[in-house]
């Protein structure tokens, strides 16, 4: 019946991708090769000269290598990428698969291409026209990563895995030139990525959204709501949703592991915010905020969760995502002296602005924007980062000597060279301006990229089709484990049936 | 019929937290909001003014900022805090939303009420009356929390949001009042919290749960039992069980996420043991001790149980539980030589003492002392953390400047300032008077608290509605995916139904 | 029914270890406890005597201790042993308990047995006779328990938990032997354990598996498949698939746990091969090339995969297993420069290579070789061991002093004493060499402990009662939960009865 149900969808769309997606599989892997081949080298801190780098520079204990100050760090936010972003896409019941597998596929192809454009950006050296690489490339990548991955949030269940490469492509390019202008040209500081990633990963993510708008995706999932009636799956509790109550029952299906990717994202925010702050105090710092705020959202969430439901109870989506709100909104200000209880107003403040995007804006966007979020990366992702680079802009111009000392204004804002002379009023400016470029990139972006992705050769699913691992995982055939509670009914009433045609008496067992 | 079981429980109990939940959390972060800016500011490592600081303590490199030292062991902790403990207390059926969410509730709020409260007994300057911060901060907060978070394990099931909320604050403020009596006035070494953090836990649940005796709650879930085969839920094998056999059927539910939660905290509790040692031997020597004390009460947790069991099945409640024991019993003398064989002893001995703790004390101190504590906190933190304290004792008493060395003994026994002459078996005396404080503190405290938990404006469920998610969280209404089962049963009986209609004829709702 | 089923079964074999385990884990655990009281000390960075030794070696920082070096690499090692291997092996439908349970007594057991093993081919005074150990010893005895988990892969489900100790107390003697052999004789680099872990581990496995086959292994699942049908259990979809189809079947059950195994490992595989590298440049680099070579193999076993499936179809096996492959053939390599083009390269082929493994080499393996290899460890690790065995010997044989310095040849391939003169090109020499002895001693060991584990004294399962959980563990009786549907139906047959009753009647037990 499975199969027959396809059969139907495909008239509409042929989801085969058996050819594309390992055709730009391998065209990208090996055009990755030739390029890692061309460009890519060890920096100085991981390359065999490392003795000698050691003795010109006047290190005296390996232990400065940047590795030790930063490799915890880097892998705590690996896990963000890998399991906590994972993870938190795993809420629809039958789409568990395809979220932790193309989130995977995003970051493994993402980071590859990461670390040469981000590298032709930042790290290419004039003379040898080589990029070298170090553990801190290692953890830019996976930031750039985030910014797909997020995009990939509002995109879930709708484009096919060629689609995912296909936008990851132009995601990390964009990425990256935003980078620049925002961290080289308008010397914006960004550490843990409020705009640079938050604020331009959920723009472009919503924008890709809005492009490829499905006005019959809640429609035929009552029309075909049949398909999953006669579907055995629908047997043990899987039949999906329709988007419309995605966003209430998404606790339906795998809640643990769902909770597993919110905990880590959440347990791990400090890291990533303060993976590539300053050595020494800057870190430090980055990260006792970033988890100050974070407490602060979870109590905030809970309050506006409870006084939404009626009895008080809690909704499970807006603690699975408003408490993260916080880690969003620090990205940028975290590293700068926001005072513990600065980071605990943002938290607050932040909190509360996630719960009432879950509860009004994401269904609002949706009736009246057309504007499909799957995963909420508007309230999670896009409105904090965006508050968070507003954030950071004011406690930037607010910055004072006595409260930074004159050397610590200099290393916190990077006001050397040729930008000795800019006022922290005039970088509070610059990082305000930051925030547009970001959404712009976003919004601009996104929109070029979703028209891309309409042309029908990537292997989309049907509008029917959506939300369903079947359409590109190979689903193990669960009739094996079902059939006995059938058969015993079937039997049970075939037997009934028999017995009972003579003279309707049943036994049984 | 959900909606309908619960108007009969709600003549006994109110359930509704809707003003409560939201206002209690209001209320205390915007206290929070404004502590934190009277009190709280960076230490010298996390602040700006750092690079002055290096300067004026000939600081060499950013390396020796204390993140480094400890910032990797914290993550471990946080992960055990937040993942650990709150995996763990996801065996009940219909409770796994509460176990974990509550966890990070408490763990959320905890932490900065423990900021607070530590602060004002640790680190106050009285010269600018402010308390300063950096990561052993952190660190200690995430202790505290974990008092109130063994707390909960006694209680799981039992109470209310607010009632967590309740409890944590007055856990943390009795932690940090008990933790300055027994690390400063009795100048105790406890790093890994063997008395202040397992003995009060463990004894501060136990005397709540106590005082919180509900005599009606074995009997309820049998007199009720129907209720659950009338819910849809129990459907899908969701039926509670009555809390007798809860310790036999807590396997059948949500396994490995509560084998998760086992893992990371067996895996990660060397860091948690090391977090706030002494830099160097003293971080290292107590990861090791603690590596090998819980090796060893793996191998006889799994002998004592395979031992209980016809055909010497093993029982999953030990192997998730009593393998632990070895971690919570060395938190005290794993920073001290005990030698590693000493460590394998302590895991040896504790692994069979936990286990049959399982096996027999928790059903004993149900039966004959009305204590009920869920997730056998008394096998896993009471018992354990007090043999922990008194092996401290010991291990005190027994050093000598031969094993130790000179420099040695002062620095492990921080044998410095007023108590320069303190002989190491005073010290041991110390730390065993240490241990009975703890748990005095957690016994009279949490009868105390139990009291107050008493009062009937929490919000807490009849004894008939404990262990049920449903009373406290939107649980998404699984009939969407069920009845498919149903109808088609239905299906099949209308099936019949046409086909004999001629002989009789059934209607169904 | 179970019951009666079991009995059927114990006619074959006795599946009772209620003497056999608990004596198993005593004795040793005992012989442990003296051992390590007659070996076992701290080395000189983890003993109190820590000041003396920081001023006769003229260390000025705390920070230089080896823990901080290495400590985080360690428990990301530690992570991967417990939660990565454990949970890469929970995707038999009856099989999760034993799966994780059995890793870990595995690894808690074999860690213990490695440290004296290993120290006393490494790491022994001959002055005091004494093993002294630090956190590298940790690490070293959780590769060497690695070794011991991955034979378990392939002999999962087939072996009872007195034979996993036993093959793990052989295997973790075997591979102190080889690695004595390969890294002190042979002097080869093997940072990662391409060989000595995973050729090793692999082939050690295998062998046993070869020797301990089972021929009626798919024929008694479906003889027996009855058994299943009476089973309740089998109602919730818990039925067994026979060893065949287990391989498409497998992600059947518990995938997002199997998920969170792949990507524990997939995340931390750069710390498993960087973990006991050089300080510096070395453990950075190692690092880098993990990382990027693992990225590689995604890309290449999704093409695979999707190549390989109808309508490009994904499936979970290869995502789950293949995309490995790269961290595993890097063991050897990733400490040398192999540029990062190469890291590439590598994690393109042995992506491309596992997946076909899966694809093809396993089924003809179990069907003409008759070999039954669960996990597919063949794939994972035996053919990716080995290829990274000899990556690594010509990564050696063509490695230059342009490109590593002078003192970086000398130092990453440990030219020093009486290798002084290694050119390296014999060094290449040898690291084939040392591939060769670690497949030769897999093969051989693991046939003779397949011998050992013959003999008819350690309550393995029968043939047609594999995969099971219930044979050694207590599973809760799910009977308390199932009913209802049960009950629900025969209600509704009763209603439709008795409204039927003057036509016919229905009788049930």
């Amino acid at each position: 019946m499975g199969s027959c149900c396809q059969a139907m969808c495909n008239v509409q769309k042929n989801t085969n991708v058996r050819v594309s997606l390992p055709v730009v599989c391998f065209v990208w892997q090996i055009a990755m090769v030739i390029l890692f081949g061309v460009f890519i080298r060890y920096d100085d801190e991981s390359d065999a000269h490392w003795e000698e780098y050691k003795a010109e520079n006047n290190i005296t204990s390996d232990i400065e290598n940047d590795f030790y100050f930063r490799y915890p760090s880097f892998q705590d936010v690996h896990v963000m990428i890998f399991v906590g972003f994972g993870f938190l896409m795993t809420f629809l019941k039958r789409y568990s698969f395809s979220g932790v597998g193309f989130n995977f596929l995003i970051a493994a192809f993402g980071l590859q291409w990461a670390l040469l454009m981000q590298g032709w950006f930042h790290a290419l050296d004039p003379n040898t026209g080589k990029i070298t690489i170090g553990v801190e490339s290692l953890i830019n990548a996976d930031f750039c990563c985030a910014g797909s991955l997020i995009a990939y949030g509002a995109l879930l269940g709708k484009v096919s895995p060629v689609q995912t490469l296909v936008f990851t492509l132009f995601g990390v390019t964009l990425f990256a030139v935003e980078e620049y202008i925002i961290l080289d040209l308008l010397h914006c500081r960004d550490a843990g990525g409020s705009m640079v990633i938050h604020a331009f990963g959920g723009y472009y993510g919503l924008a890709i959204s809005w492009v490829l708008y499905r006005p019959k995706l809640k429609l035929s999932k009552r029309l075909n709501g049949s398909v999953y009636h006669s579907d055995l799956f629908a047997m043990i509790g899987t039949r999906l949703p329709p988007l419309e109550t995605a966003c209430k029952s998404r606790q339906a299906t795998s809640d643990s592991p769902r909770f597993t990717g919110t905990l880590f994202l959440w347990m791990f925010w400090p890291s990533f915010n303060s993976a590539i702050t300053d050595h020494g105090a800057g870190q430090h710092r980055t990260a006792i905020n970033t988890y100050i705020a974070l407490s602060s959202s979870v109590l905030t969430a809970v309050a506006i969760s409870s006084l939404s439901q009626k009895r008080g109870k809690l909704d499970m989506v807006h603690i699975q995502n408003a408490t993260l709100a916080g880690g969003v909104a620090m990205g940028t200000a975290a590293e700068f002296m926001i005072m513990p209880y600065g980071a605990l107003i943002v938290g607050f403040l932040t909190g509360i602005i996630s719960t009432f995007g879950y509860l009004f804006v994401t269904p609002f966007l949706e009736k009246y924007l057309k504007l499909q979020d799957t995963c909420g990366v508007h309230n999670l992702h896009a409105v904090p980062g965006m508050l968070g680079g507003f954030t950071g802009a004011i406690v930037a111009a607010a910055a004072t000597e006595s409260v930074y000392s004159k050397q610590g204004l200099i290393d916190t804002f990077d006001l050397e060279g040729k930008f000795e002379n800019r006022s922290v009023g005039t970088q509070g400016g610059f990082q305000a301006a930051g925030t547009c470029v970001a959404i712009a990139f976003g919004l601009v972006g996104g929109a070029l990229v979703g028209l891309i992705l309409r042309i029908p050769i990537w292997g989309d699913p049907a509008d029917d089709n959506c939300f369903d691992d079947e359409v590109y995982w190979e689903v193990p055939e669960e009739e094996e484990s079902i059939p006995p509670v059938l058969e015993y009914n079937n039997h049970m009433i075939n037997k009934h049936h028999e017995l009972s045609e003579s003279n309707f008496s049943v036994e049984q067992s």
